[in-house]
């Protein structure tokens, strides 16, 4: 793998194997004993994705370099390309890199001769957020086959829905969407329900956060979107026993799920979190071996005390 | 202690007690040798404390989180509790919060199952702000009881004042307060001095800053501020030999004292200053013991060359 | 040397042993085992300057400080002075300032005892750049007596031109300028020649960037301006065949030079970045044994893993 750019690059055992390298990182403590530099190029606010990028390198003992495009030379119009191949120059063996460009990859693909990982492109992918999602839901279940997962709430602007369902398809997972009117995305071939219909039937519910900052319009009234679409107290009650429930977060508290909702038994929202810095670990390190950057020996075990 | 938030939290052992820390730092160099992440959440502009923490975090060998939150998805809406339980998920087992609610601390003291250090809230407390200020004065007179101290300025509108003058009174010290009359608080229960009376009797003068940006409206003219309620060059030279004077700096030169007393020798300003590292760094430890996230051995005196 | 101000201050034997110490930092991975705090206070957007100053320092092993202005307490006024003393008095051992005011450096000389390396002053000095510029040619030739090298574009608004001449000159180079009318500087003393003449003659090419948000008016229309000053590929193929192109960066693509030459085989343009790296490290180096903050045995070999 050159780069980690979509979910559709891996195959059900590279999943399966991330899923367990992850694992073993959050079980015993891991790091790597060279000096490797990784920046942390974010064109897109960000506290989550960010944040467990930063977290994952410093518990690998990796050096972080943290940009700030609005303190940085992009303010005298400096290209995601000359960025990119300026911190190449400097030093950096691995770039995360979010934008607003839904192809920003292509820009910088061909030429730039480091690892580079997806942290968000426009509204197309996220693959390390679908791997965290993958990694949650199979703590929960131990398998994927024949699995009723929903996708439910603003499927058209979303980065998430697209890659987690096709993930979640090629792992055997029966996949539904559930939308309001105006947030279906019908170039997705996979069948809708109502929310009605979801609670009942789903093992587990992801949902997705309303893109406000996505919309072209302002979306305006979302005073009856709870009621209407999003996941209430009495329909959470009508969910399977064992059902979970997933969203990536920021949750726009009140409108896809009510307040309470978010801290319930069956909600995995903050270990969601919790996962992401094992599985950003696990990508790191693959395309780190894959691009032959570590030494044989270079991963160790963290030494905690014990006398 | 659950958190750090207030200094009325703390007897006057507590106190006593985290000055001999912090002069223990400031003696010889300690380290923790575990991998354990701090979070400074500032949500309010900051050089000193903001820094002062980053350094106390990385002289005690704690990997430190640096958030920004106009970079951050609190673009995107999103609380502060939200915020705080993100970075308690992604692995945080430390906060330090700015905010400028005066009651933050509600917003997430019962969920939030890691310390946090309040950093400065609203108007109310700056609990770090008034122990380094402790700490400045116990250096100089190795005592509390009897002294008689001065806090003047802007106190209607200060996080220091209240924190500092309870403190001081608890300690056994003398508190006179001293104000322009729009900046009287007369909810606090000490006696008032002017400025001129105030020189000639304090062994401590506590300056305040005139925080322009908490005001309502543009305070506007402090052109003849200095004279009537500042320390002049002429009003220092009544003060006692011993005399010392404090503040949080930044100072607005010209205003609450001469430029030219900035770094006379009764200035303890970059002192305390100094002082706020080693401090903050004796807050951070007894708090990580009191949790119990220190194993035993954790602390280590950091070896220096010798050979 | 008190602190790293302008390449004026060095001699040829000055500069050449920081080169040939840059050299020996490129070869092998050297480190300090002391606990030092380097803070980089840029007041100015910059990836290149600032982010190669952070790779430096940490791979010397320093601690580094990462100020952002704009959520600092320069928001309530405080002074660049203010500022550098705080960073001093937190324990700050090392300040790399990169300022718009030309003169920043005499406001904070006198009074901050630690060492300060200018990241940038003004339209005055870009001693830094200045020194990798020299790494990369040197690196080239192996001497400078006798090169004929042209330094072209916007000489009136460049902080690099004048100390770039003034320093060649110094080590035996011939120094041209080329510039556009309204881009001249007749304070300096060197001669000028065209674009069209300059490829034919010169060993090196050092373009500037055309500083747009320096121009107090907007400078409007580039768009004749490559052909008529710029590095087309036609003036590009009557270069000699030894003859090399250097820029600071970020490049104005398609305005100082055709934008397919920016990688081209004469382009030492991120081999400039690489260089940037090792010299700061030299001159930090430097900085620090000279003011002997340094212990005897302080510079390690960095271990590489080899069972």
């Amino acid at each position: 793998m050159r780069h980690f750019i979509s979910v559709n690059q891996l195959s059900k055992e590279n999943i399966i194997s991330l899923i367990e390298t992850a694992e073993k990182f959050k079980q015993e403590q891991y790091y790597i004993n060279q000096q490797i530099f990784a920046a942390n190029l974010f064109f897109e606010p960000s506290t989550r994705t960010k944040m467990s990028f930063i977290v994952a390198q410093k518990k690998l003992g990796l050096e972080e370099l943290d940009f700030h495009s609005e303190t940085s030379s992009v303010q005298k119009g400096e290209s995601l390309y000359d960025t990119a191949r300026t911190f190449e120059s400097i030093g950096a063996q691995l770039l995360v890199v979010r934008h607003p460009a839904d192809n920003w990859i292509n820009e910088i693909n061909a030429n730039v001769n480091i690892p580079i990982i997806n942290g968000g492109s426009g509204k197309e992918e996220h693959p390390t957020q679908c791997m965290l999602d993958l990694l949650t839901i199979y703590q929960e279940f131990g398998y994927f086959e024949g699995l009723n997962i929903v996708i439910a709430g603003d499927i058209k602007h979303s980065r998430v829905a697209r890659s987690n369902a096709n993930a979640l398809k090629k792992l055997g997972v029966n996949v539904y969407l559930c939308a309001a009117p105006n947030f279906e995305d019908n170039t997705l071939d996979f069948p809708y329900v109502t929310m009605d219909e979801a609670v009942e039937l789903c093992d587990a519910l992801m949902l997705l956060r309303i893109q406000h900052e996505r919309h072209k319009s302002s979306s305006g009234n979302t005073y009856h979107y709870l009621e209407n679409f999003g996941l209430t107290k009495e329909r959470e009650r009508r969910m399977k026993s064992h059902a979970i429930i997933l969203h990536p977060a920021p949750v726009n508290r009140g409108v896809e799920m009510d307040t309470d909702l978010v801290e319930c038994d069956r909600s995995r929202i903050f270990k969601q979190m919790t996962n992401g810095v094992y599985m950003r670990m696990a990508i790191i390190i693959k395309l780190l071996q894959e691009w032959g950057i570590l030494h044989e020996h270079a991963i160790e075990k963290r030494q905690t005390i014990t006398a």
